[in-house]
């Protein structure tokens, strides 16, 4: 049995869906940011980091997006949600990944998550008016690089369309025109139409 | 034959490391960033996103060091570099290097690429004043938490040990006093007694 550590409008939700698409046996565990659950004694004994997502596992917890990713795909290979006996197909899926994550979710954290970086509020404005920018160059080159269509990885859904997915909530929110990304946003509404993906939307807005 | 594009003193030299240790048949090109030379078309031709490592294949060209590092070991697994058959401790492996990848790098990319997150000179001059802080916790997590020892996953050395090798190269530029990390210190340490490890570092100061 595994548990999903999570927080609404997350990087969770990528790890999220993938667990829905294995038909994976899990329970959710929700944190409230706003009141800073995640940096209470509790949480931290699961994961130091103070971060979600945190997937506990009969082994131990694990973290950081790409990995569990990765570690979902690789424990429910039948599902083939990741090209795990192909050396060279499974880095270019997890360079996708490790794009979102180091790139892509970084540029996006400093329009709220300035503090991690810089003490003085007003250098945290200048973080939170660049975003549309620093996260608007990433999207641009997943439109025009990135995506292969019609899913990230080419004919063969993967990991990857979810956390894929799960970024591009943010589009939006982070001052992005989506008539510059249509590819993305294709991408966007094709995902929802699995049910995978429409249960765990679902279940993140409904707790 | 596999090709490396590289910079001295970046994170680039983690899948040297491992190119060296599997034996693997490799050439080296160098970028000299001082020269904005990851940014002209030649090279945007081979990774679009202008930065290091990328690792040319005969399949084609592989960026982002923690996807690079699994398909090093996952290419040559008889060199044990990664417990690529188990999914969970593999996770664990590749959790460690996501974090080195997005939370540790990232943190000490805002002391010389503060125009990734904001336009604003002063803006820029804050993020440097915070690297010894916001770098220096990640060093500390990794010392308390992390680092199991006598390698990075435990009793066997992996391509996590080259990926935190390569980031404790900045310790002290970073303005961490590394006689608060004895055990980060220790593992660099024995990390230069490794052939392949003194290799890389010489072949990077060599060219």
């Amino acid at each position: 049995m595994l548990t999903l550590f999570y927080a609404p409008s997350t990087c969770a939700l990528a790890a999220h869906i993938a667990l829905e698409e294995v038909g994976a046996r899990y329970s959710l565990r929700r944190l409230d940011f706003s009141k800073g659950e995640q940096q209470l004694p509790d949480y931290l004994a699961v994961n130091p980091k103070g971060r979600v997502p945190a997937l506990v596992t009969e082994r131990g917890t694990l973290t950081e997006t790409p990995a569990i990713l990765a570690f979902i795909a690789q424990s429910f290979p039948e599902r083939r949600l990741a090209p795990i006996y192909d050396p060279f197909a499974f880095a270019e899926l997890q360079a996708f990944n490790a794009y979102l994550c180091a790139t892509l979710h970084v540029a996006h954290a400093h329009k709220l998550r300035g503090s991690r970086w810089v003490d003085d509020p007003a250098a945290m404005e200048a973080m939170k008016k660049k975003v549309p920018q620093s996260v608007g160059a990433c999207f641009d080159l997943i439109e025009r690089e990135m995506l292969r269509g019609p899913w990230v990885m080419g004919d063969t859904y993967s990991v990857a369309d979810a956390y894929l997915f799960t970024v591009a909530q943010w589009i939006e929110g982070d001052g992005i025109d989506p008539a510059r990304l249509p590819r993305v946003i294709d991408h966007r509404n094709r995902m929802m139409e699995r049910p995978a993906v429409a249960k765990a939307v679902a279940d993140e807005a409904a707790e």
